[in-house]
């Protein structure tokens, strides 16, 4: 029996959202068989998943799906599932309310060092009024690691304040008021002019630990960290060393290898790193169902979807 | 003998920036004799007076005084002088590369309070990893108080960040994309709106103790406070007041009453205030240099100088 595409079948996993993913999803695409793992449904008729932090060996049951959407702006945890099939195309959200969120947390982050808010708080603590010159922000030197839809909204918002900002990714990327460079032979010279390091990259086998000590030793001395992708991409014992010979002079984190960050990591007390929860960037469910719905409208018409994730490098 | 406009004499007083400050105005104004507290001159003689801080008593032996530029953004320590003859030209300066500043302080700031950052801050001390819904930014409606170039300017950047921002000002200013209140009838309904009030008035009689118990009262329940105008426009035991009893949130404060903060002053260690030292916006030696020898040369050619003080309103 033909798949009807007039009437796709979906399945929701959505790590305990699912009720908020189905609703949004009913209300753009009302012809469609939306269900969530709570429902009854024959895995073998399921067109579209929609996954995040779905559970291991789900996929392996959905023998026809035509598409997998990752519900998050990285799709590491979709494509490093042992039981996915290569030719399954796997569509990551792009944007989706998410840079705007990603622009905020950078611009208080790069605040944080550049005008000094991590030497004042400090100094809070010790009811120290000590009054420090205030940097010239064109002085003050950003590198943005990854220039995709997240990392090229930062670096732009970061240049229209005033910073002077390079960019740094796998291709060569052109934007305005932004210095760019690419590939693995300019990276020593990319990490050499960030006085302030952003790390925006997708999590794939390359970047995994990419920060480490050899590279962290090209940052300029006094350089910040500011991660809010993906923990595993800094060695974070490299990290703390960095930290703690005064190389670096902080890192405002929002990942870690392990999440929730134990009890007893280093990280908590450690007076030189901020962290959050992983809430840089929250997925926001109206934006992204408008971006899967339209997805699936354009496959039903033979189109090719946007945002789809090149299965070679990960991203 | 009548005085030579090509050659004014110039008088600085600059609380210990004196040699910067003539440096700054030789090379602008290369024929004029620039004279500060250390060198001997006639007192009679002076015609321009650049003040910061300057030492009680100083203007009274000025009898040929044609202006003074105050060297900060607030003019009140100079206008408050008892020996300020009223018929004086007081001129101020207009941003000097202070507006930018204050934008950085005031994004950081605002973003402080609507990303959680200060949740966030208390939970890391505690190892919690909990996150919290991200906030939409149009949803935060900051109020500034102040549409002078500073207020103007910092309303501006968090519009175009995505704030909902309204603005206050004793006359009706028009700012693209602000809502804008004018005059004491309108306050309280200002106040009512504001879920972060940003204090960027000037310091006159009028603006003293203007935040209070009564006029906090009609902030919104959870309201934060930023002020890096002058501590004299908030009564610090209202502040504190209202935010141990729940009514406000927190505050980020960049001045106080008494500077520098004592050392017993309960600012220092209250989870809910952050303090910096005075340090929002530095005045820029060179371009206010370039924009007080713009003056001077106006008023040579007989023309009127930007950024006169009304001695009325004091500002």
């Amino acid at each position: 029996m033909p798949t009807n595409t007039a009437a796709p079948n979906i399945l929701i996993s959505a790590a305990g959202e699912d009720a908020d993913w189905k609703k949004a999803l009913v209300e753009r695409l009302p012809d469609a068989n939306i269900v969530t793992g709570d429902d009854n449904y024959d895995s073998a008729t399921i067109d579209f998943a929609l996954f995040w932090k779905q559970p291991q060996g789900l996929i392996k049951n959905l023998t026809n799906l035509k598409a997998i959407f990752s519900l998050g702006a990285g799709v590491d945890h979709v494509v490093s599932s042992p039981s996915l099939p290569k030719n399954i195309p796997v569509i990551r959200l792009e944007d989706a309310g998410m840079a705007d969120q990603m622009v905020q947390y950078h611009l208080y982050a790069a605040l944080h060092f550049m005008r000094d808010f991590d030497v004042y708080s400090a100094q809070q603590a010790k009811a120290n009024w000590t009054q420090h010159d205030v940097a010239r922000i064109s002085k003050c030197r950003v590198g943005v690691m990854g220039l995709g839809a997240l990392g090229a909204a930062v670096a732009t918002a970061l240049s229209n304040l005033g910073f002077g900002v390079s960019g740094w990714s796998r291709s060569m990327k052109a934007i305005e008021g932004i210095t760019t460079f690419a590939g693995e032979d300019a990276f020593d010279e990319f990490l050499g002019e960030a006085d302030i390091l952003i790390c925006l990259l997708p999590r794939t086998p390359e970047t995994e630990g990419l920060l480490n000590s050899e590279t962290l030793s090209h940052l300029p001395k006094g350089a910040a960290i500011i991660n809010a992708a993906r923990g595993a991409m800094i060695n974070e014992a490299d990290l703390l060393r960095a930290i703690d010979t005064g190389h670096l002079r902080g890192a405002f984190l929002d990942v870690a290898v392990t999440e929730p960050l134990p009890e007893s990591h280093p990280f908590w007390d450690h007076p030189k790193i901020r962290i959050t929860p992983h809430i840089a960037a929250a997925t926001r469910v109206e934006e992204s169902a408008d971006q899967i719905a339209q997805n699936i409208d354009r496959m039903a018409r033979g189109e090719t979807p946007t945002g789809l994730v090149d299965r070679q490098s990960g991203y």
